[in-house]
């Protein structure tokens, strides 16, 4: 399917799409009882390149439940595996992929899926690679994360078998201690030296599979919150200087993100942890790489926003939210156990988004759709009001194993 | 709080706001396997008149749940009324209106009740009237409606007990039989004559209490399902000549709506039945008024729309929606019990909306948000494929006296 | 394990355990204001075979989810089979069963298997055999039952696909029209030759596998309610002529009752039908055969059995109980379709449960939990007041495949 | 109603009614597969005293919601008081009562409350009277805890507020740090000089109202755990010395109990904490005064043991069980801030139960019925296999004030 529009806007090349878009909104001034509303328009023009590039995605914490079971779903994608259930045979689609399952509406009853709006790479076409501070091959992952039915992991094992993460970045300070006993595939040497081998990974993966693009996504555990420091991560310059120096207050993500970085490589965040530290922000901007991510939004947190935006929306006042998530994986196993994660009270975070839109301007925002619903409304809540809001992460080992489509992380100070 | 806009595009005059607006679509068409997309601009004026109009709204059912409570919510809060709960002393307010208590940010973090932003009459400032089968006043209808609080009802009853819902038509036939002890205070005569009387209560209604403008609002009890028959309700020419033969598959509501569109009246329906006959939407386009509803949506039935709608949006393929009502109320009862009500299953119906838009260009469109996002999504559901789809209502008398907010009305072939 | 019995009470021969036991109960009279509680003993004899007997199983209804499964537990826990799942290798085991799983404290913190307590036959000794009216072999069924894993599939296929079911008697009168297409293997004939050829199936199975006893259990659709005809049904030698004359109101369940007595088998009924009819009952106790059962009382039933028991118990009065079941297989088809099952509330009706005491007394009861609750408390329940008791049945075909063990039927008139 | 026993095992005497009964049980000895039982008897005589005695009840946390609800309950139930609410007019009733409202079958139908079995005190005819760190009166109070409707309220205020609690004993230490604010009705003085002061309120109180006995029942603040140490609180002459010495480590509730046991009326504990220190348990034991209690068990845990114990009982594995409580109540509000109580999961504890029986022979049972049944079962669960137990407390302001009767603890060490 292929879509083309017909617009003066719009410009085919041989080698971009050229649109001009007028971006439409308002700015106010309130002055007494009386507020002044006025509307701007800021022409944006978004450039995109018709030819798909060759793209790699490294993952970090390949071998958790996200890293082997995403594998699995381009393997099994790409061979188009079919396999037995109890609800009969299923076969491998990807339903749940914004990208390919989700259509928009083009007028006249005709609906397309996202992807065949402009080029995009297909994920069948997506080549994989990682680290892990546990050395299993990614089969062996699979098997242990327990997430996907015998029948296929028996299919897709001969496929995975032959990938084993790269060794990762080990530090028992920011995660859990109950991690230890998985972490035997660990980067040695000062912090200097890891971030040099992340590069050198990288590099390794592009030229070996070919590749236009590379992407790094963290995927693994959850970590503490990192200190902002004075002088050690508060500045690009900084930073630097804090990674020479081995400063023991500089996370195995923030490390990753700065590898990544300097490769040129977007770096996509998926627990809530501050990775970017206001000198790794920094430090995007001036290389002019695209940073984001602040958790995977799924399950409770998600739908919770979603109700949650209906009703204040709809002029509705929530007086008290309470959400809860059993988590039997090894992300709940960190979570609950360790001491420095004893808090009376997990304690949502929203992390900085960064957005690096097409003409290079740069906006930060933090987001939480409660506080920001609660924000948006002083008719129903006071200022300084707001819902009973309580989150809780439970680790219950037998609930877990089958919840990886609602696998869920808060961040915890 | 005024809100002022700075634009070209909007004009204020003495008597009206005027702006202009362009509407952007696309329209589409396919060629094999190309879809051309060509943007479109509409240009759309809004004229709306600066001084309020005095207004008036008579409800069908006025002695309902629906009915008393919301009488009894307009004088709570003309009066600022007061009264001890459990929780503490709770103050009249309008939360859960839409015009009153949901915001719009203007941009800057200012954000402002939908309604200051243009002329809109306040709840509070609404006259009511209406008309009941059953001829309890209103504060009577309060007290067996049990919704609200004891102690608030004490306040309220000095003020309702005035009011007395008008005789009303009363068809065996189309309700439960259950409704038939409710039923003492019903307009005789044929159909004819009944619409006439309807005629001259709304214009009593207009003169005395010195309005502007009257709208009709169907909070009654679900219908049957009218049968459609041509020669009988199929064109305007006809249901003014089935009404003048008395004709019997003419539905009290579809009897209502006429006499509201021949006195100029809009009308709005809120219950499943297909009030609006092909007759009836015929004679409302040909008099320009407006006419629309199906139902009120809320509890179960909206946020189940809330859900399906992410869910499917996001690629998410639901395959299972299974959800109930549990009613106590009168609503409840009028839908469990009768003979003619004995449907295998209880079937979600979509109603016929007018929107009569500025330029008088009429649309008409038939929704479903579970059926909409369904057919809009050929990724996820095969053509014809369908999620199993179950909604069940039952009365349960215990329940439902607390279920106001939550009541639900779905409609019955 | 063997537990002896150290008591004047109880003795022990080579071929018997006999014990007698002091049945204490308490009659009462009730004078005025004032109840005279009289204690009464009953001295009862118990007298249990210690060879255990060679037992075989025929059920009704072979090839449905129930029949099918039930054949495969056995069958995985005779073979002691193993099989991968998403949790991890499973072990055939008899978790669920009362006599295998359920334990008996005997004091000082001893407790034993209820099987252990008695000579009792285990589970893996049973030999299965049984009629359905759809002539797929047991392990199609299985696979067409969707209940099982997949890989537990794979190892019991071989085993189970020399189990046939023996054609069936099929009377479309009695369940939904759905189940006409699963009616391939039914017998031919009037009904005095369908009893002659059950009669002849239950004599085959005996011999051939060489059995002792065998015991026949209802397992098949649910039927709809025989109407009690004097004449036709109300007294033994009445039945016997009806069948006779081939009399279009006996249900198969009766007649298989009817052949399972004549052959002194002891009659199981797993679903809420009144197969017993008064004719049926004489017949059993003049042959001093054992019938009962009125459902398998699993997943809701169940629990809101022992939820309601706990409450008003406890002197807490439930005033409303709404309870769903969700079945997605071909039992919620057969109760969701047919014509005849148009009934406005689905009704929970109890059957006649007949229990043959040692010394050959019978005391026939009804039972409901609800109701039985009720009536026992006439301070919570003023006589004639009843909670309000809803029960909801959907077909919802995808939930259901998952729900075998919360499988529950209940009697529709 | 009156219920007289014609039996030889019953006497009555103008005093007494005296009854012997046969106490039937097993004794198990195993060798090796062998296990021999021993059926015994014991033959107990209970005596009742036919004249009702005049009581009282003091309560710990008179002021707390439980305290003044239970206050308001019974001078509702003297007065047979009426209120109005949205249901429509209330009376009341000891609906939740096990000695009112549950009833006992005597044969042929007859079921009678469990009070007219033996001569039991009619909760209309306590008289009340107890302590409180907060100086509210007891009116004042149940305004504060926002259980009752307020048009009932309103007719309990002008008898409730002549009740004002007796200074408590206020420990910062034992309590959370939030209940400070509460803390303004505090008995001053060294331990010694508390304990005095409680024995004369408690004489005092039975003085005033001329009672025959004097029941004391904790209902305040779940404390934290007392250290049990060798030589403060393991005896009872250590217990009396380590009073005497003021020592830190005597909780107010071991205080209370003390002086109760002194003044030689039953103690009653309502929260979780190990009020019953050994030395304690001694003291109890020599003075040959009832002490019991671990908790009021209720809403979550109550259900929960129901529910298991059925599973676990027809051979059912749970390998999940996840509660919780949604306290908006001071109690929710105690438990969930102080840094104390910190523990990273809360512990359901199992406190001492102290049962005196007729015969004067003391037997001590911990008990848990969650831990109880898995223990019952090895078939099921492994020596050492526990099923995931989660307990989750959460103070939800918005929640608890409608949750009285679901009000749950569970302690913590």
């Amino acid at each position: 399917m292929e879509v083309i529009v017909n617009s003066e806007n719009v410009k085919y090349s041989d080698n971009y799409i050229e649109s001009r878009y007028d971006y439409q909104y308002t700015t106010s001034e309130r002055i007494g009882n009386q507020i002044t509303v006025t509307p701007k328009t800021e022409q944006l023009v978004f450039r995109t390149q018709r030819k798909l590039p060759r793209l790699g995605v490294m993952l970090v914490g390949w071998g958790g439940n996200n890293g082997c079971t995403f594998t699995a779903a381009l393997i099994a994608n790409q061979l188009g595996l079919t396999w037995p259930t109890r609800r009969g045979t299923q076969k491998a689609n990807w339903f749940g992929s914004i990208t390919q399952s989700s259509t928009i509406p083009l007028g006249g009853h005709v609906n397309v899926p996202l992807a065949s709006l402009l080029p995009t790479v297909h994920p069948n076409d997506i080549a994989v690679d990682g680290w892990d501070i546990s050395g299993l091959s990614v089969a062996q992952a699979m098997e242990r994360a327990q997430v996907l039915e015998p029948t296929l992991q028996e299919l897709l094992k001969p496929h995975m078998k032959k990938y084993r993460p790269r060794p990762s970045i080990y530090a028992p300070d920011f995660i859990a201690a109950n991690q230890s006993t998985r972490a035997d595939n660990v980067l040695g040497g000062n912090k200097q030296k890891q971030v040099k081998q992340i590069m050198k990974d990288i590099e390794d993966f592009r030229n070996t599979q070919l590749l236009d693009k590379v992407i790094v996504l963290w995927t693994a555990n959850t970590e503490r919150f990192s200190e902002i420091i004075p002088g050690v991560n508060d500045t690009e310059e900084n930073l630097k200087k804090s990674i020479a120096n081995n400063h023991a207050e500089l996370s195995p993500s923030t490390l990753f993100a700065y590898a990544s970085i300097s490769m040129g490589c977007p770096y996509i965040n998926g627990s809530p942890q501050n990775t970017f530290v206001p000198g790794l922000v920094e430090f995007a901007e001036s290389r002019g790489v695209y940073i984001g991510g602040d958790d995977f939004k799924s399950g409770q947190t998600k739908l919770k926003s979603v109700i949650v935006d209906f009703l204040v929306s709809a002029g509705i006042k929530p007086v008290s939210i309470v959400s809860y998530n059993h988590l039997g994986n090894n992300d709940g196993k960190n979570l609950s156990a360790p001491a420095q994660f004893k808090s009376k009270e997990v304690i949502q975070f929203n992390m900085i988004f960064i957005e690096i839109a097409t003409l290079f301007k740069l906006q930060i925002s933090k987001s939480n759709v409660v506080d920001d619903m609660v924000s948006s409304n002083e008719i129903l809540y006071q200022p300084g009001e707001k819902p009973d809001h309580v989150v809780v992460i439970k680790y219950v080992p037998y609930v877990g194993k089958f919840q990886f489509e609602f696998q869920n992380k808060e961040a915890i100070h």
